[in-house]
């Protein structure tokens, strides 16, 4: 089992406009409705592909309820803890010319311990432990580290995907995965622009941690104790790339529980990847697609020290 | 009692923003949810002033138990028909200048029978019914001319607040009162641009119905078989106009069941809707601000024919 925190999660709605008029009134032509957050998105992507992701999230009041509806439909399995604080809502206005304005509602908990409880009592069951998101208002400062902690008492690898000082506080805690995106990387080491540069520079400066920096249509680079290596998908791809990043941390988790190592590891998250962004949802992608996409990939090892 | 058909409920969620970034994610600092919908307003501003408003719409889906939720707060009675299509929402996103984008999702229904039954079954308690916002898609085309035709089969006045086709709808089916704004007149009544004409010239083409025009700041105008009049505010309001109509509907309910002639009644309902204008809060009001109000609101008749 793979057991994917989601400290964050929400009701992602999805509005289809003609234009959205600021300052007037938008009708909303159509709607889409789906449990959200991006580690529920990792554990819907490990679904897909027939591996065993496990949902962990706080849910709250009516969208709560809503939120574990719309999870067990997709079949995904979880644990959801209650809490006061209701579940949040995102909305993402696209317009028909496919431009898209995304309002987010603030993550908030007002029952962490009893997530966390939950968690220390799922983590020996599962071969890897994904936290993706930002910690919500409400949690303790240092909530990310205590989650790694229980994770490297257990033994069990843990992966982590946020942003900012949350990012910082993985790499101190000794996550054993990192996957930051180009902009998440700059803000950790604003004295190195170049991305590739970063991860590997990151990689050296926390030694107990593998950085993956995620590049979008360029892929995804590996930086790590035994070296570093870059895998690009086969071709540019066009498609919906909110998800992507979630899609290769799947790739990653799987690949930790599996066994497997670099550089294979790196191409069939990229591949998981390049599959998720040919698909229109989120969390979706079709496993005919990631077999195509995982025979395309290429890597190549990274020379020299960064 | 006075019954508040509300064939379009919503809940209405506010975010405030700092500035709504379009193209791009934009955080919300704080929101509001609250039971919406014109007729939930109406009865809201009743209950404030100590009338029997009680509401009757559909609720449907995790969102509709959430609207039962938010308007049994509020203290007011309702009659809330299951309905399997969900409850909508509506977004009104504020920027810190004020700036306010609303986005609006369709109002469906896929029960409207069990709606027309309930509302049937209500209409002979009722002193007086009030029918305000827009059919929902799913509805048949002459609904609202139906509920009409109820409530004149039992004697009963009814009000509708609605605009373009629904509106016509009413006053061919012979609505005891009608409250378009200046916007909603000039739709149907395109010819004659000046709201006040064009409301005394609808008031003539239906003999049957009274015309109440709201007029924003200026007041309101009633144009009905006995005259028209023109009541004002005593001074200039600046505050919150969303739902200023909705309360000047529930002064003209309150003053039709209550037997007052007019111009006592546009007297009493623009001193209403100046007190919502003044709250904060849609279908709020401070009933001592609402004295304050009654006692400055000027009446003149208008001469002549239209």
């Amino acid at each position: 089992m793979i057991l994917c925190l989601c400290p964050s999660p929400a009701i992602d709605v999805t509005y289809h406009v003609d234009a959205l008029h600021v300052g007037e009134s938008t009708r909303v032509r159509s709607l889409t409705r789906r449990a959200g957050g991006k580690a529920v998105n990792v554990a819907c992507v490990l679904h897909a592909v027939g591996a065993d992701g496990h949902v962990l999230a706080p849910v709250g009041g009516p969208a709560g309820a809503e939120f574990a509806e719309l999870l067990r439909a997709t079949g995904v399995p979880a644990d959801l803890v209650p809490d006061p604080a209701p579940t949040r809502t995102t909305i993402a206005v696209v317009e028909s010319g496919g431009q898209a304005s995304v309002l987010l509602e603030p993550a908030v908990t007002r029952d962490w311990p009893a997530l966390l409880a939950r968690a220390e009592a799922l983590i020996p069951a599962a071969e890897v432990v994904v936290v993706s998101g930002s910690m919500p208002e409400g949690a303790p400062p240092d909530a990310l580290a205590t989650v790694i902690a229980l994770a490297r008492a257990a033994g069990r690898p843990i992966i982590v995907d946020t942003s900012g000082p949350a990012l910082l506080q993985a790499l101190d805690a000794g996550a054993t995965l990192v996957k930051p995106n180009a902009a998440e990387l700059a803000q950790v080491a604003p004295e190195q622009p170049d991305p590739v540069l970063a991860a590997r520079t990151l990689a050296t400066r926390y030694a107990g941690t593998v950085v993956v920096a995620s590049l979008g249509a360029d892929g995804a680079v590996l930086a790590g104790p035994d070296g570093a290596c870059h895998a690009r998908p086969g071709a540019a791809l066009t498609g919906n790339p909110t998800g992507a990043g979630d899609a290769l941390v799947a790739g990653l988790a799987r690949g930790l529980a599996a066994g497997h190592a670099v550089p294979e590891l790196l191409a069939e998250s990229v591949a998981l990847s390049a599959a998720a962004v040919l698909h229109p949802f989120a969390g979706r992608l079709d496993p005919a697609e990631y077999a195509r996409q995982r025979a395309a990939v290429t890597v190549r090892a990274l020379q020299g020290q960064p």
